[in-house]
């Protein structure tokens, strides 16, 4: 027998049209550069307009794109920061049958122009606050035809077109193409802090099933009474899929451009009266020390809608979570994913039983979570087996589900996926993690990130965690230097709390209460920052590169410990 | 270019492994048949399990039934009450590659045999509460090869074998076959109240994506932290797929079996602390009524954990979601959809900017809703043109989505289905509504049942609603009487409550407000109850076979109006 279900087909026009006819009044808020100050700081200028309007200008954009003589599948590269033009693209672009390719705009001018090229984009839309790079961009990338530029420019440049006039200049488009839903919509590259960036293509399936997934209470939890604002860049992994997941539960959505300093955020939240904001940890770091300052000034802003802060990218320390929760009420939740996972993975909303705010919640929370509805996880060893789900043993993160990615753009990074002996296809994270018995998976490093100490394994991240809970630190890096008789040692390189000072031996006796002894680093570098890559997390690549031989170079601080 | 993301398939043991893995912990509840008391009722004994190991189960009754010599998407039926074991074969037949048939238990024998034979069943798993029912169903269903009989009966029917002892005579399913996402996985027949039952097919993929837009809080608002009481039979529409939907979140289930009645209910609404529960009208007019007197007595039960009432099946009036909310502080939400709908399609959870509790909160809420993401709607005129979604114009409901039916079981009831302009296939509801410019789907009537005077529309379910609201009716069927000038006129048929009487110019007065005159009954004729069908409807077709000449035969209650 067969099923008789009709054969609607997941795509993105649905949400758009669902947001068209459903949510038309619902607000989208925008924080504009509407000039410079004295400084040369960017001034915020306010934008508001309506789903209708986004989606009305979506379709006009959807018929201005297809009058440019492109074929189904071709890429339309954006070069934007978040606001409502660039969910316009989100929806607009796939919709008429074109792969919406955000571009992530803190990477260096060349690596833009090699992924532009790499992806063989012909048309490129960019914002009109990285104007400067168009030359460069010109020059380097040939099979680029067609440039808009989103916002207004102090003069025109020749061969570069408005895109509003664009948008403006088209009637809605009527009826889309016919959309498989295994068609590409979109697509980003990988941070790739290691060899060249690599393409990930999304379809429409994997769009619409992870906002599915996304919208429920133990995910991220949006509908149609919250205000999202997502401090995540478009650029990066569609914002974790907000926009979408937002469009298709008809949440306000509020982007914060370029404006992502913690008084700026925490204004935006206040007065947008934000329900849910979704970013990376330096993000949070910056807020809470925003949210401190005005606690302690005695005029603290009034966030009691705000009811997720959702941190994801690189692991939030639990002092972190605490700080939010116990100074200021404000609940943290991670969730975390890859460019190649879409990105949701799993979520740490803590389970039934459990009070979110005990020493044992706190602890869950800490962790990365449990995975969302069809995404499957397991711990793999270095011989390829797989190990238990104890919530001890270490092992290599792999993941499966509708929306992980099966290969990369043109066939690379064939080593990253590998067929399971249950026959199935399984995508390798390079995190190194472990799984409880209920499904909790923490991450405990990168696998090169690890340190190997005499043949066994040292989580840098562990340590970090642990150090960056003591008052006096800010910001804190663990990396592995190169040890004569441990092979490699840990080394914490730390950024103190402005006005205060803290020495390796406190930071060790502090940590130590929770480590086996052989775990605590032999020495502690103090420094002034961390250099932070252009998705917000810590180059440590850059930092190995600088203490590796900091142990044989001159070991400054004080002799190695006793060996036990 | 190629979209890179894995081909996982949307299936049922995914649901299966889930809850296996993440949700071993948490309970199932269900009230059990201990015995008979003096009067012949039945004794309630609850049971508790876990998640765990109804998942267990399930995995060993897959493995039981692979053993059976079955095919791949050959019919297992069922003809059980809601419980645990009935969530086990909800979880373990699809999971094995078969079909779950779920029939109708209210049904006359001679329907359930049809059905069982229509569908060529191979296995039956009946309730022993049932068990009378075998030696018909042996006789006239030859394809059933093996029956299996939930729970323990009092002695043993040859040829007839104990569920249990199969169950737990297996190992659990170590290796789910491989399911296309388009497989079939379950059937239901619907209630045909003309004709013959139609059956439709559910596939995996189908199940998949109805849990998932079922989840998020716009919808059912279903996560971990919830205790769920579906009263909404397991034997129709998959209990509007909640077994699924709350098995896939880790949603405690609640089953009540037998015991529909108002203070069994209620007693388990307050023990268990449910915070979802849905059921039909019928059986939320129960409920009310014991809430009443137990308020009155002074002994009010606590439901303050109660978040949702949700109401489907068929339309609950205005006056019982505001008797819900203002005298016992409950928020009743209707949800609509059918057999063909899998069955959500719309749900009424007020657009944000409206009070739920203002008069145009409660009108809203009286209204069946927006739809969930990717079901479409549309209003189909007599001549099959598409009329406007102004909130006045009256129309034939016509729906489209990932789970809605594309036919019937053996290709019947074509005339159902039909293409529109747009090439895209569409489900005739036979529903009769409006829709308003934010998508509020409001039924007026089912087709067969819109009264026609004059050759204009009368709906009888928007005076069945006026007039239930008034305090001396307990139920209200309108229905249309032959009448020589106008053809049709309306006939109210009124069940008052107990001890209370009121005339029909009382009533005529009291809706008078709200109609045009023209849309008044003529007449209205007191009974002391209303037929009602194997899912909880009232029989329109046998009121109206009763009292179709009423008006020529006698008219004993008041000359006609005079006519304007």
């Amino acid at each position: 027998m067969q099923g008789n279900m009709m054969d609607v087909q997941l795509t993105i026009p649905t949400i758009l049209e669902r947001v068209r006819t459903q949510y038309a009044g619902r607000e989208v808020v925008s924080l504009l550069v509407a000039g410079r100050d004295d400084q040369g700081q960017p001034v915020a200028h306010k934008h508001r307009t309506t789903y209708g309007e986004v989606a009305d200008r979506a379709r006009r954009l959807a018929a201005a794109l297809q009058g440019l003589n492109l074929n189904l599948g071709d890429r339309v590269a954006t070069l934007c920061v978040n606001s409502f033009r660039h969910l316009e693209a989100y929806l607009g672009v796939p919709s008429a049958g074109l792969v919406l390719h955000t571009v992530n705009i803190r990477l260096h001018p060349e690596q833009v122009a090699w992924i532009l090229n790499h992806a063989e984009d012909r048309v490129l839309i960019i914002e009109n606050v990285f104007a400067a790079m168009i030359p460069a961009i010109r020059a380097a990338c040939p099979l680029i035809e067609r440039i808009f530029v989103m916002g207004p420019l102090p003069q025109a440049i020749p061969g570069v077109d408005d895109y509003d006039a664009l948008v403006m200049g088209h009637e809605p488009l009527e009826r889309y193409p016919q959309l498989d839903e295994n068609a590409p919509a979109a697509m980003c590259y990988t941070s790739g802090t290691t060899g060249n960036p690599k393409g990930v293509v999304y379809t429409h399936r994997s769009t619409v099933l992870h906002s599915l997934a996304s919208a429920p209470k133990d995910a991220l939890g949006v509908g149609e009474a919250d205000t999202v604002l997502a401090i995540v860049p478009m650029f990066h992994v569609n914002a974790w899929g907000l926009p979408y997941t937002c469009a298709m539960y008809g949440a306000k959505q509020v982007f914060a451009g370029v404006f992502s300093d913690g008084p700026s955020l925490a204004r935006l939240l206040e007065e947008e009266q934000v329900t849910i904001t979704a970013g990376v940890p330096t993000i949070w770091m910056g807020l809470l020390a925003e949210l401190d300052r005005a606690r302690a000034a005695q005029a603290p802003y009034d966030l009691s809608r705000l009811q997720s802060v959702i941190s994801g990218g690189s692991a939030s320390p639990e002092s972190m979570i605490r700080a939010f929760q116990e100074r200021h009420g404000l609940r943290m939740l991670q969730a975390w994913g890859m460019t190649e996972t879409h990105p949701l993975g799993t979520a740490s909303a803590v389970p039934v039983g459990v009070d979110p705010v005990s020493d044992e919640g706190y602890a869950l929370r800490a962790k990365q979570g449990r995975t969302v509805p069809l995404i499957d996880i397991g711990l793999l060893s270095d011989d390829g087996t797989l190990l238990p789900h104890d919530g001890q043993t270490l092992g290599r993160l792999i993941i499966r589900g509708p929306w992980v990615a099966s290969s990369y753009f043109k066939g690379e990074g064939q080593a990253n996926f590998f067929t399971l002996d249950d026959g199935q296809l399984w995508f390798d994270t390079g995190d190194i993690v472990t799984i409880d018995e209920r499904g909790f998976m923490h991450i405990q490093d990168r696998a090169k990130d690890l340190i190997k100490s005499g043949g066994e394994w040292i989580s840098s991240v562990e340590l970090e965690n642990a150090i960056m809970a003591h008052p006096a630190v800010a910001q804190c890096a663990v990396i592995a230097m190169d040890d004569p008789k441990w092979d490699e040692r840990p080394l914490a390189v730390v950024v103190p709390r402005p006005n205060q000072s803290v020495t390796h031996e406190e930071l060790i006796e502090f940590i130590t209460p929770r480590f086996a002894r052989w775990w605590l680093p032999d020495a502690t570098v103090f420094t002034d920052h961390l250099p932070i890559g252009a998705t917000g997390k810590f180059l440590k690549r850059e930092l190995r590169d600088e203490y590796r031989q900091y142990k044989s170079s001159g070991w400054p601080q004080r002799p190695a410990r006793s060996d036990t």
